[in-house]
């Protein structure tokens, strides 16, 4: 059983553009409550066993842009439930795009 | 306080491209466990007053599809968590925007 | 062929966390350009034949945001481009999964 | 001007819950179409200059799936469309929030 998540909170009604001080925020807030985080440009990946552990994580870092002041949170969240091959990991998943990736081009 | 959720969930490595039995199993698992929703042709809505009460429901939802025999899932969640304005409801969101838009039609 | 698209605009960094203003500006542009579309609490539902079509309209609503004034928007869309059912509706994909919950609820 | 986008690609109806065939297929398109992408464990990021080319990317990857026999696809994408900084590059996204969280951490 493994539950990939990946999320993105959006403040709305910020004075600024700008979201990196709520996303560090957010990070914060994860580690604190003791869960591992990926980093991407576009999201925070959390990989977990079961989905109720995933949106746990979610609802942290969502709940700490409130502490920021914030009034209006839109989160966004894609989560990757496999129950037919446990313990997948993200780098795995990546390494295996690749190495499938590496097939195709080799066929060119 | 207002979190409004909306989700898809996208059984895969399923016979068919049809979704439909795990929609309608998904819905009825929401019923059976209290939940009132609004079925949307691209996903459903559950107005709940927490992120934390939201993302059960989805949750709900999502673990039913597994007990169709469906090996993986991935659902896509969107919260909007409104903290200002305590007791929106979806029609009311709705209808703020359509106001607004024959305001904008008024003006042409 | 079919390709139904959802989507949800969100500026960042407007002074109110009401997007209203925002979203009927987007469905004003939407329709000057001819796209007909469905408003839900949670997204803006298009449906077109093709996925280039449809992001078409995507583009045309995330667009006339900025035109308001607004320097970032985020969009969040979802396209659901199915082409073993040409002619599938929004409507007929509400009333699948609405006629299958019946025969689910049928069995209890 | 800079419009960033992380998609990801959902076949419905296949065989296995494998998907990493088709998301290979995917890069190799957006590659032979001459796009740079950063594959995540969750999706594809595309840094592109507007949306209308970032949804340019994300079009060549979905259609490609067809090509593989695939009869549905489901394809999620978030556009983050900055007009105000432009030239803001993926990895500086990433370094600026690791700097904020830095301060963050520094302030305990």
């Amino acid at each position: 059983m493994t539950a990939m998540v990946e999320f993105t909170v959006l403040p709305l009604g910020t004075p600024s553009t700008s979201a990196r001080q709520y996303v560090a925020k957010a990070l914060k807030a994860l580690k604190d409550a003791g869960y591992s985080y990926q980093l991407t440009p576009m999201g925070t990946i959390v990989e977990a066993t079961t989905i109720e552990e995933a949106l746990k994580a979610v609802t942290v870092a969502h709940n700490s842009l409130f502490e920021e002041g914030v009034q209006r949170v839109v989160t966004v969240i894609k989560v990757d439930d496999r129950r037919d091959k446990p313990g997948t990991r993200a780098q795995g998943k990546v390494e295996a795009v690749l190495s499938e990736l590496r097939k195709l081009e080799g066929k060119d």
